[in-house]
């Protein structure tokens, strides 16, 4: 057992200010929003499960959350707890459905140790993390990124064996999984992505090619490599690539808006939706929460799929509780490479003793 | 019988010069591409039917057409006549399935006189204005603009009663008849267009409120009218309407794309299409000439609702053969209220003898 087992306190992540920005994008969130605490390690009480954190997860929500975005939660107020995603352990459980040694992941405080009564800050149901997966894969393949790879290619994209298929932000972490899900859907798959070393890990899970959007001359590539125009784009990105993209649709193409990281500071423009009435062509982007209903078959066949190797995935781990903040503020600079996790402890293990 | 029906030449409009311009939008046209000419009548062989041309419908195709935008049809080349929407009457036929008197529509040369073997230049087949419906509508409600309301409103946009719908360019010839059948629908429908007299278009078909776009405060009163969000946004403009839109939809809601006249300068546009995303809509365009197996049901609603009179139309008719090129360029130029016809001949009506 590493030192992190004997924690004597549960350290949490807090809002340190509020946010005085507006708008709906934006390098959103400062070192100095960021205060740690330390509180005692709280004690289950009946029909609640005690929960070891070992990753969290860093998502565009916990931007959101704290500046206040209208959506499904209230923003966290200066002095609560940063909330996003988490993944460990159960480690002592008075609920009847929670064993010790269980895998869970949510939307929960980002704190050494969470009590629960079976559901997330979301309201949503604690995710089990199924036998032979890495907590790490909960918040990965079988989470919000794995799903939303899953749900936005498979739902909006319908790839048919055959179809070509451009997946922007091909090394980030939803779009090697998307990448991967439509090469097992028989499409022929291009990524984008910008510069040598992300174009590589596109390239290294098999994406039959990639384009590197810092390289001149990228759009009369991707033309050329299109010459049967795109039937699925699963954009992660927005701005200049999904302008090319647009002009470059098949008839009754789909477009997956995913995400638009040429977004964050809220200068990028798109102008070539028109395309959309031009090739009778479909743009949609889905809410996670909204999909609930989705997720079990998701979340088996992803975990199929890796227990059998044939989708891999790419992690980016930082080490440490004091490495949340860089983290957190991290994913707007557009130097991850997969999922992005820190790891604040040791797992405990799904065979320790109760 | 007028001057028009003892007519001894067939005159067209015909293309002059090539297009120097690209890209996909910007005012495309100018006078000079146009050069009438004037031709023998043609006489019906075997198997065709000669239509006396009534009216020419101006659409964005036209411009396409001239510039060789990629598209089902090639350009039209230099010296060949110009083609466009044509309603008519068959004066004349040797065809099996026209009879003399019949009004028909389709896309065909620009002249006084064409020969059809049944089909139109698109290859579809003439269809027939109904009993009961003038030959305008079948250029208007039951021609292009209607189906591409129709079609637009109640295969993407779904309106369901109680529903808020949003029709930008409510007073133009697709704005005006998808803003009716989403009242008809059981929606509340909101119109916005440029300018006092145009808004009083709308008003006047009954829209529940119309948004004057070049008054100040405009998106203000945008968000005012709709506090539960727009569930249908049917967008004919695109640029500043879209984006105050976008960050006004409803979860799930549809966008319909089904014009962008504020684009036609190449210079708008969106920033906000990550809100599809963050609500989980769609924003879907359409090919009118993809769908033509929806075409019999709607004409069918259309023009039992004309006939009915719980749709209005409103036309801007400009007349005689010389009018035709600046109706064809005027049509950029945001002037136009409702379907704009120019008429170059009287109608020589449904009950001519043959």
């Amino acid at each position: 057992m590493s030192g992190d087992s004997l924690r004597t306190s549960n350290r949490r992540w807090c809002v340190a200010r509020a946010h005085d920005g507006s708008g709906l994008s934006g390098m959103s969130l400062s070192r100095d929003h960021f205060l740690a605490s330390e509180a005692a390690i709280p004690e289950p009480e009946d029909g609640e499960a005690l929960i070891k954190s070992v990753y969290f997860s860093p998502d565009p929500m916990n931007h959101a959350w704290v500046r206040g975005v209208p959506g499904r939660l209230p923003p966290i107020a200066v002095g609560d707890a940063m909330r996003g995603g988490v993944a460990g352990r159960v480690i002592a459980s008075r609920h009847p459905l929670f064993r010790v040694g269980e895998g869970v992941t949510g939307f929960l405080d980002w704190a050494d140790f969470n009590l629960s009564t079976g559901t997330d800050q979301l309201g949503v149901p604690l995710q089990r993390v199924p036998q032979g997966i890495s907590l790490a894969s909960g918040l990965g393949a079988l989470g919000m990124t794995g799903l939303c790879a899953y749900l936005g290619l498979v739902d909006i994209g319908k790839p048919m064996p055959g179809d070509t298929v451009v997946v922007s932000g091909a090394s980030g972490a939803i779009g090697t999984i998307a990448g991967q899900i439509a090469k097992l859907a028989g499409a022929r798959v291009i990524g984008t992505a910008r510069g040598p070393s992300k174009c590589a890990v596109a390239s290294g899970l098999g994406f039959d090619e990639v384009i590197d959007q810092t390289a001149d001359g990228w759009t009369e590539r991707l033309a050329a490599l299109c010459p049967d125009d795109i039937d699925v784009f699963f954009d992660n990105v927005g701005g200049e690539i999904l302008d090319a993209a647009l002009l470059l649709m098949a008839r009754r193409g789909r477009i997956v808006i995913c995400g638009a990281t040429a977004h964050y500071d809220g200068t990028a423009r798109i102008a070539n939706h028109t395309m959309l009435a031009v090739r009778g062509c479909t743009m949609a982007g889905f809410f996670y929460f909204d999909h609930l209903d989705r997720w079990p078959e998701g979340r088996e066949r992803l975990a199929n799929w890796l227990r059998s190797g044939v989708i891999r995935e790419v992690f980016d781990i930082a080490e440490g509780f004091e490495a949340v903040p860089d983290a957190a503020l991290g994913q707007f600079a557009g130097a991850n490479m997969g999922r992005k996790l820190v790891r604040i402890a040791d797992d405990p293990g799904a065979q320790m003793v109760p």
